[in-house]
């Protein structure tokens, strides 16, 4: 048995630092913390390994934006795996908009008022819609005949006058998969343009192949999961067509026993074949947004880009 | 100001005896789980009122589809969103499997040898698979051409064999939305379809015309979320083209501060204009599998079916 | 392996009969539920079993006053832990003070302007410490001579004028534990004695014989822990020195992999000798005000009195 | 207002620069840590200010008993309240065990049998509790008279051979509290004491005096809690009888909803008169052993010892 080692600090510790010392204690969240470091380092230093990246929840309203970019820009990721909201939010600020720092405890219905759309503390402005109503208006014909959603989002990805997640993606040919697509501003976007009478090709079903095809074909896999949701159930039954995941980070604030997917513990994967028994793996009860610039400021350090 | 008023329990109380006692405390889990039957009951008699049923999480394999069944067939909602994960559980037990009593500390890799999927402590068979996967191979021709999710949905409750969440859909012609179909069980077996050369027309946006139309066409609008997930913030943004959500039911266990769709209180959506600042909301902080049946079983008393 | 059984409801259903329909279901949050009825009444009517009852959380603002005085004066249980904020609630509406329906989202400013002091939602009014100063300094010399914790608390039960949790122990000679009664508006009411030169014989330590040795003496033990904290822990580690607890049930919010008492599942209690491996026991997450009534009512039914 | 600041991460970041980091993204999990630096520094630094720090949950078991013997030998905090369980592991390892790197999934029985006890997934071993009873055996007419609990620790503190959290408290006269002391490890070795005939003197309302004159006579307070019970509500009610807290941060991960002192939002406070309504104050809602070695990391930056 491995004892618990405290962590001591000195004076003007560097993240990477003080995530050894977290993974030197072993146990609870700091010792899961140092955990889910090693493994993503570990996943994505594994040359034979694609790694599948599910991210779920207010990632860009809290300041996680340009982290997200650099990890697929540093081609650390295979496959992305997002939400419509993730995707809305990066889509406005891609065009010019920004989020705020508000209260919780704000009167909504002044905000109503204002036209500031509440996430929790952080504030998106509703005008972001003309934006982006005015962007899907303007390119909906080169939108319109794409018959997947990746195809729709690495166009929208194309398309985008500035840096963005979904331009990134686009860039650097990392697919990027998105069920829910029309469960989001996005969608209320084209719903728009077929309210007009116009018509868009993009199907349900078609993404299943390129996902289900790049597990399949893998030597190994990896998953990484920033919140729950469809984005990580999606990679998850795309691993049940793998050779099981060999590597597992999962950092979620949901919990296991009400038994919903996105609270559910990496090891419950195991007994569906998503998991390989002998897989490296951690559930790092953390909200997201504390835990992902630590992982990849230590990551960082930890692999040349 | 009310007094919170102590339940006084004397023998054989009959459940909406005790929820009315409940919201006679008016304050925390019992006043709100109060609040909760009288927000429904309001919403549900309200002859103007249209009224939208999120359904998320492992509903099927903890015994609540003979609920959800009967509240369709009640007409007591007049649409349904749900997860690809319930509708694949439904299907399932239409199909005649069942879901069996567990343990979350089982071994998953004996479970895995064993066939069986875990759902926190509910156990799948994995042999579900192979009779879904007939069951969607046989009846391929006529899925294949459905436009919409909704439709094939419909044409799946229609084609099932025996009772289902579905089947009661199709029946009773309440809308059934279900976005992100593809990342689930049922996906699984359409991708089966597609892999072997078959395409189906089934498109990712399709449905968005039917419910914003229903939204937008109400007078007024009420929301009952068990779990949250596409299903609650699918139906959210229906309410921004309805007149604003007048009466809110959201009974979930994620927590708010995250920042995520499935955690935000209702009251966040009076922002956004998804709900009334008017409107009549609680949030019930409460495990579904608890809450529904109590909040049934209480409604069933109040109204005439 | 056992199916789950789903949950169907006909008109006018008693409390006990759905909660037995729970117990059928088996899984998750409604089966854990139905267990925790059955162990209860098992732990109850087992006449060897000492039942040890913690009790910690706003259990008086959130209106389950009446129930813990029921169990008590039913004598289904023989010893009582909960918390100074419990008992402070208590002996404030003992001396005719009420608890309020307010807000979680009130002015706190203001509340502290009208003297309204914020239990969540529950409002309780700043003045009942006048009423309880009164209280203490009227009857300090009964009390202050009180070597023990729980002499102290029969004590003041003894002199309440009206019905309540104390004088309930009291009278049925119901043993009842609150190590932390410093912590409390109790706590701070002797303070205001002591600040005027008086002094207390209550020691800290003295209790522990008490709890131990009706722990070591009983045949078997059994636990029914609402919230954590003190209340629970202080059980815990009586059940070290009995013959191991042989009945348990928990009903938490708290998760457990922060690593604290609170949130433990009782299964970690068998690794100390606090829980035998062969209990029956079950961790319901759910609201103890949501849970307490519906527990007790079915066990109402089930238990004569 | 202003805008959310993405986090751009460069190579080597030490982590204050981090924090500062999520200082600027002003909101969620990630702008709250930034603030929670901010309000910890500036309380620290303030010379008016009196600093009461709150420590529940598992600290010593998960590796955080160095940064907590620092912060005291710093002098950062003017007041310690904490659990019986903290000061027993804290004991054990000044007595020269240690805590190990274990599972939450392990068998608990056959822990039992190898005399290991869980907390979550770190393990105490049993024999702990022998050299406890020596300890106490051994010293027991140097703690025999002590009137109060603080005087109580102080002296275990004096007499510990190894450095230890309650040696540094000794040695630094920082007052240590803990009201439930008897609910504990060390508690248990006191009844041991006691079970052989011996007696104590301590008493349960002693140190009321001592916490409330501290908080009486300071020109400003400021709290600081990690995890919530006994410890944060005894600081708590102290600050009732302070000029009210001008300073609060709170680590925790229990949520407010139940209405439990725990969970409870720091603004609740203010109603009370815990709280000044201009205090700078923030919840972060984190695991305390990955917030507590971040901000401990970030204020040695800032502050000169």
């Amino acid at each position: 048995m491995k004892p618990v080692n405290h962590i001591k600090i000195k004076k003007s510790i560097i993240v990477n630092e003080l995530v050894k010392k977290m993974e030197f204690v072993g146990v609870l969240g700091a010792g899961r913390l140092g955990k889910a470091v090693n493994i993503c380092e570990a996943m994505i230093k594994d040359k034979n390994c694609k790694v599948f990246l599910g991210l779920a929840g207010p990632l860009v309203p809290a300041g996680m934006r340009e982290i997200i970019m650099d990890i697929i820009e540093n081609k650390w990721v295979d496959v992305v795996v997002t939400t419509g909201a993730t995707l809305t939010h990066d889509l406005g600020e891609a065009l010019g908009y920004r989020h705020y720092q508000g209260s919780a405890d704000a009167d909504d219905a002044k905000l109503y008022k204002k036209g500031l759309d509440r996430v929790y503390e952080s504030y998106m402005p509703n005008k972001i819609y003309e934006g982006m109503e005015d962007f899907i208006a303007e390119n909906f014909d080169k939108l319109k005949d794409k018959k997947s959603i990746k195809e729709f989002l690495w166009e929208i990805g194309r398309l985008t006058p500035n840096k963005s997640i979904l331009k990134a993606c686009c860039e650097n040919k990392i697919p990027v998969f998105c069920p829910a697509i029309s469960d989001s501003g996005i969608g209320l976007m084209v719903w728009g343009q077929l309210a007009k009478g116009k018509e868009i090709e993009t199907k349900a079903f078609e993404d299943m192949k390129d996902i289900i095809d790049i597990a399949w074909t893998a030597k190994k896999c990896g998953v990484i999961y920033f919140g729950g949701g469809v984005p990580k159930n999606y990679i998850q039954q795309a691993m049940q067509f793998s050779k099981k995941a060999s590597y597992g980070v999962q950092v979620t604030m949901d919990r296991p026993e009400p038994g919903g997917s996105s609270g559910a513990e990496l090891r419950e994967g195991i007994s569906w074949g998503k998991l390989n028994p002998n897989a490296k793996f951690v559930d790092l009860i953390c909200d997201a947004t504390i835990a992902m610039p630590i992982i990849y400021a230590a990551l960082k350090e930890r692999i040349k880009v």
